[in-house]
């Protein structure tokens, strides 16, 4: 990597929630998160104010918690309040979602209420397709497929269960229970598995330890008011000064 | 078992295909195969003529093969064109599905085209609950939620693998290629896994193996026509005698 400041170029990728912009290094791209917000698969669409700027600080904040606890990210360096520099990854088209209680679309699919804790921690696969919905699938679909290869899903599931490891007692210490959450991972250059893309109340579900209270995305997909304080005590909580 | 025919009794279970009869003797039921066809969830229904015989006897003809082959399956005894005498288990709800290659649901949830490989064979689970769609899952999802032990799925699967490792080339000797199939397992009074329900052009595709022409319900689902004429046709391949 350069010592220079790196410099934004072409527009890559735009995401639902960031846009990914090119480098003078082809090794790095530079994240922008945006304050646009969608659910149900972008069906529902809007803004949640000030957004861009707690998805990245709390991404920073526990992609660096996560690397000195061992665990590889694509996180470089914070480049402004919703700018990053990442490494530039062959992401892998499946999205691991990790639930230690049934909630969202998981209790929904299942007819369970959410809330209910799960033993075993559930791990699942979706494959990563807005068009599809991003279905879910099991180890065997996902190779036959050619969606990942067996050792890739072996060590994405270590890998998150780590992660739930490391996060859940890191959040319940700032008064947040980890009720689910979703990775997505890549490989480098020597195909090893490295975690990507954002941890945050649009990813993750975050339950108020005392209260219950939601405090995520979900206050957004079900119209419960309070969004944008919601995201900010998450900033305050997790990163520890407000938000500009 | 007792010697003497068994006598039908109460109504125990009235199925999309199928009628459960309680019979003198609690460890047997007597199933009565039904004309009825639906297909997507019962969104659309109708009837098959001879549907029930076809099924009644392809069943007894593959599970009798499959006993022969070391598979543990519910079946005792013909009693009529379309009734059986089973053994009564408590089922596991859970549906084992088998695809050796990708067709119907799975071709549409993953967009890929319909006929294409599988390698590995994919086996999946879903619930079985009509009231859900009978949802996908996976090992951690159904041990959490309680829908089976993690040694149960682990019996299921290899008996599924065994069954379409015995079945695959039994059919294909019959001019039949095994796209996919549905089999439901139940536990005896020892716990042991059983072999249940049916295995008939309702729960298997199959495919001429020279045409390449589909012998099963996707007839009636796709408003292919002739699909009287493919349930007998498989009838004729595998008992080897027309119907009734």
């Amino acid at each position: 990597m350069n010592d220079s400041r790196p410099v934004r170029g072409e527009l890559r990728y735009e995401g639902k929630a960031k846009r990914l912009y090119a480098t003078s290094d082809p090794q790095l791209l530079w994240v922008e998160h945006k304050d646009d917000a969608t659910a149900f698969n972008a069906v529902k669409r809007g803004t949640i104010q000030g957004k861009g700027e707690v998805n990245a600080a709390v991404t920073a904040e526990l992609m660096l918690f996560l690397e000195r606890r061992g665990v590889a990210t694509h996180f470089v360096a914070t480049l402004g309040p919703r700018e990053q520099l990442v490494r530039s990854l062959s992401i892998v088209p499946v999205e691991v979602i990790v639930r230690n209680r049934a909630a969202g679309s998981f209790a929904q699919r299942y007819g369970v209420e959410e809330g209910r804790p799960l033993d075993p921690v559930v791990i699942e696969w979706c494959l990563k397709s807005d068009a599809l919905g991003d279905p879910p699938m099991n180890d065997a679909t996902a190779v036959a497929l050619g969606f990942a290869t067996e050792e890739q899903l072996e060590g994405m599931f270590e890998m998150a269960a780590d992660v739930n490891e490391a996060l859940g007692p890191h959040l319940a210490e700032h008064g947040l229970e980890l009720i689910d959450f979703k990775l997505e991972f890549g490989t480098d250059e020597e195909g090893r598995l490295v975690l990507a893309d954002e941890i945050s109340p649009d990813t993750a579900r975050l339950w108020d330890v005392a209260s219950g209270e939601r405090l995520d995305k979900d206050r957004f997909r079900r119209d419960l008011g309070g969004v944008e304080e919601a995201y900010r005590e998450v900033y305050r909580r997790l990163v520890g000064e407000e938000p500009a």
